[in-house]
């Protein structure tokens, strides 16, 4: 198993892959595109996506990947982020004068950073990029807002610790490949689906969920390019998608819903860690 | 009239406080959070937020800060947003290496970047900002993704235009104020609400607005801080608040809803521009 994923060493992205499987190989990436077409050459097995922070909300732009690629999704991911202040090795907090990170760790920090008065904020790509940038350009008056382990991997000191605003700040993953899940079952399913702009469409789309009593764990809209305030829709049901009723409710959305895909059925997190967890008390 | 925005002279956001009000007094601001300080303390008498754009999505921090300031909305504007790569004059597009914008500008500028192998982009907080950015220090091999009139305001000459990758790049654009619009009736309402965690809450939600006939244009759901993977919801519902269905379907929600909240009633964008356009054509 080897897992594709957007990010240098050190990247919260890496951690959630080996929260996943412990012994997989990782293979790190510049973009998200990359990611995918790793998976698609054959590269890696598996890619992962950060898709939702408990915070900051969905990264949209994941999810308009996994519509324009053809890779189920095969899993997901919960991983808790602990965010830290990094430096170089000597530099005191005082001497901090401009602090790099990616705007949504900057996001999440914002308390903290606000505590700094006079630090220039810069924002860039990557958590851990910015910790490898310091150490590149061994820049002593900055520090990079990234994960301990990044500080490992580039030979940083931690400044200061946990300097997330909320400390449930939770970021979902999902797994995309070809190679279904031998762990756990599935018990979780996404879709996405377009509605005729029309009134009440939408609540006609839920209600073939709701007279099913399936309830739906996720309701994300999404604008749909080229077509101004047209949404497309994404689901999450917490079902697989042979469940008689899952599949009942999607043929009957395919009624009049203007397109349905299901983009994967996969073991949720909580089920897979529990599992994983037996496997561990039996051996 | 005078309506605080974020971001530098030749910003976005100023653009569109001039297009909701061509003879408005502009206060350029810091932050977010200190445009709604301008309004709070009496400096502005109205502020604007971009919420979405028909590419990217919604700008889910303005969201979070409408609901913890208590300034109503009382209008919108949406403005078409073309790109343009602005550079020195005298510098050619051969000699850029590097590119400055807010991520959002080069996300939707992305086909125009891939373009361009071997250039580095680099992600600030706003898109005048990296024009002021290349006049300020003179930066001769580094261009900025921005608009025509932030060229005009840093002195800088326009490479290319129109580099954005949909032609129907629209943002949507709130005005926060204690002062309601004499120009037009309100005919959109905003809502937000949260519901207890239980099967088909969302989908009952939902049943208050469509057993009165009441289409949805919006659905938006949002993490709440704190508790992750529970969200806020927002609605735009095509009426005034003041409509006898839509004050139903309010009072209905709250019956079973855990918070209701209007943050404001308001007239649309199509119903300001009419009336616009008809007392021009009277005067």
């Amino acid at each position: 198993m080897r897992i594709a994923y957007q990010g240098e060493p050190g990247a919260y992205s890496e951690a959630a892959a080996l929260r996943y499987s412990d012994h997989a190989d990782v293979l790190p990436c510049e973009s998200f595109d990359e990611v995918f077409e790793a998976v698609e050459s054959g590269r890696a097995t598996h890619g992962i996506l950060p898709v939702e922070n408990s915070i900051g909300g969905s990264i949209h732009r994941n999810y308009d990947l996994l519509i324009e690629h053809d890779l189920p999704i095969v899993g997901e991911v919960e991983l808790p982020i602990q965010h830290h202040l990094l430096a170089l090795p000597g530099t005191q907090i005082a001497q901090v004068s401009r602090i790099y990170s990616h705007p949504q760790a900057l996001a999440q920090c914002e308390k903290f950073l606000r505590e700094l008065p006079g630090v220039r904020v810069n924002a860039t790509y990557d958590t851990a990029g910015s910790a490898k940038l310091i150490k590149e350009q061994q820049l002593r008056d900055a520090g990079a807002i990234a994960s301990e382990r990044a500080a490992a991997v580039f030979g940083l000191d931690v400044l200061r610790s946990d300097i997330q605003d909320y400390s449930d700040n939770i970021t979902r993953f999902l797994l995309i490949s070809r190679v279904t899940d031998p762990e756990a079952p599935a018990d979780k399913t996404t879709i996405v689906f377009s509605l005729d702009n029309q009134p009440g469409a939408l609540f006609k789309a839920l209600s073939v969920f709701a007279l099913r009593d399936l309830d739906l764990t996720k309701v994300e809209s999404r604008p749909i390019r080229g077509r101004p305030w047209e949404y497309l829709f994404y689901l999450d049901i917490p079902v697989s998608g042979q469940d008689l009723r899952c599949a009942r409710a999607l043929v009957h959305l395919a009624e009049f819903a203007r397109t349905v895909r299901t983009l994967g059925s996969y073991p949720s997190w909580k089920t897979r860690e529990a599992a994983a967890r037996t496997a561990e008390a039996q051996a």
